[in-house]
Order: structure tokens, then sequence, then C-alpha cells
């Protein structure tokens, strides 16, 4: 897996990765400065432009980065990083370099500069397009402009987070296809 | 199940059921006209006031139902729900009662008008408090009033939404509580 394996995600199908709400980590960069954060707050907003809102508290150090540089990587780690979700997300990048730290690797991204996370199964690349709710709420709304993701496992176990310390998994799936119209789909 | 044995969720602990992503049934109410959604674009803003961001597009039937009555349920379905899920999102309350057809009961709310799903393992109960992306995202940011749910399972199988028909199921769970800074609970 930490081959750079991935494929190409087209930017219409990114609900398929975040919309079922797993904890992800965010990557952000300025002016050299690199950071990652350990997020659940977070949602698609719509599929064109590929859209997806997510808060990231003026606490955090990554908020000053995301904020300067407008753009962050969206990364989907599974449940082999759970140490690495924890540990990100009970740390600050202001006291440690958290890439070095907890042994991810930086891999480049196509369309901005700030890296993702290699050991991810799924990275999105986003630019920020809406600032206008960062003040009153921390809210800030990305377009996703590039994406990538393994091909196999097609359902990955995920960590969604419930507070308290205590993730639930997802992974087994239900399929309920032939029951959708063909719109909804 | 369809017992009312749910008991008060305190506000500030509602992420704890909408953070890991699942599936949700929106109920709303305007003008004694009532319909239900499903709806996967969510997410959790802020514990106190508890805020609850949402999109529900313009071209749903309920739509206009919150805009005008300024309130929903938030109701959490488990896997046992998952015929009434797929129905719900596949049909549309401008030609059918939802609550009728789908043989689910509406329970009364205690801090607004709109009925929540006895049949849901939690609901909650949520006014607008900012509409100023509604009309540009179809974004509405609610307050959760009121909030109640099962005591056991503690737990249950949720539904996260991948689209193509394609739920992945949460339920198990990893506890790291221990590794956690008192602060980051």
């Amino acid at each position: 897996m930490h081959e750079n394996t991935k494929k190409e995600v087209a930017l219409d199908r990114v609900r398929r990765y975040l919309e079922p709400g797993p904890v992800v980590l965010v990557s952000s960069q300025h002016e050299g400065e690199c950071n990652l954060m350990t997020m659940g707050w977070h949602m698609v907003m719509a599929f064109t432009p590929s859209l997806f809102g997510c808060l990231i508290s003026a606490g955090n150090h990554s908020f000053e980065l995301v904020r300067k540089s407008r753009e962050c990587v969206i990364n989907v780690p599974t449940t082999d990083l759970t140490d690495e979700v924890v540990g990100i997300g009970n740390t600050s990048g202001r006291e440690i370099d958290k890439f070095a730290h907890f042994g991810l690797t930086p891999e480049s991204s196509e369309q901005i500069d700030t890296p993702g996370v290699r050991e991810c199964y799924a990275n999105f690349e986003c630019r920020l397009v809406d600032d206008s709710l960062v003040n009153s709420y921390n809210f800030f709304i990305f377009e996703v402009v590039a994406g990538r993701a393994e091909a196999a496992p097609a359902y990955p176990e995920t960590l969604h987070y419930t507070g308290d310390g205590v993730f639930m998994v997802a992974g087994e799936i239900i399929d309920r296809h032939r029951q959708f119209l063909p719109q909804m789909l």
C-alpha cells in the first residue's frame, strides 16, 4: 500500500470516499511549513464542481496554514493507520513535525503545492473557494481539484469518530443498487 | 425498538451520533404537510450551541418545507431500516405520504412542531439558525434544541452511503480512549 499504485478519481465521484463520513487527515502547507490534523467534521456539498465543506477550528495550527495557502489535501486513512490517526489528533504541529514524527510520507500533489499522505488510501487535493463562514464558524468550502485512490480493496475499513476516543469501523457493505431509480444513482 | 424507550441526549453530545457520518432521515412539516427525505451530506459544526450543517437540494420537496417552517428533525436509522432508507430516497413527497407509505410512526417532538421518526434509534430536533448559504449552496445550519436516543445497543449498526446504491455498515468499534489527551476527549 505504500507504493504509489493509486488511480485517478473522477471529480464527480469524490462522494464515494467522503460521503460515508470517515475521519480524514488534512495536510496543509504554507511558506515551507507543513502540518497534519485529524478531522471528523466535514461533508460533501456538490458533485460538479466537486465541493467539500469542513470545519477547522481556529485553535488548530492547521487553521492559519490553510487560510493563508488557501489549499489542503484531504487524505482518507484506513484502520491500519489508527495509531497515526489518534497520534495526529493528540499532538500539535506547533511542537512536532507530524509527517516525520509519525513516519508518514509526503506525496506530491498534481494541482496544488501541499503534499498528500502516501500511506492513506485516497487523497483529494482542495482549493479554498469560499471563506465567507470562516470567521463565524471556522467553516471552509473547498473545491476538489484532483483525486486519487487505491483501486483495491474496493471498500477498505475506515474509521468513523464518535468522540470519547471511540471509532466505529465501516467496511462491510450492503448493495441495494437494483432498488434505486436510475436518476438517483 | 418501536416502544418509546429513548433517553435524552445532552446537546453537547450530539456528535456521538452524527459525527460518524450515517445516512439520516430528515422529517419536515409546514402548514400540516409532512415529509421525509434520506440525507447523506451533513456534518457537526459546534458543540455549544449544538450546531449541525446539511445540504438539502432545492429540487427536493423537503427543501421548501424546511425553509418555510425553519425546523426539522434529524432521525438516525439503523440497518433494520435499510428498505425504508432506500425507499424514502427513491420517492417524492409530492406523490406519496412517506410516513404512511413506509409504515413509520410520527413521534411528537419536545421543542418544535415537526415530528420525528419513532423507529429511528436517535432523533435530533433542529431549528434553522443560519440560512445565509441556502441560496448559493442549499446549505442549512441548524441548532439542535433537543435530542434523544436508545440507550442500547450502545453502537448499533448504521448505514453510510457511498453512492451507486451501496452503503457501508458501521457497528464494530475501536476504543482508543486511553491514548487521548483529556482535553481532546
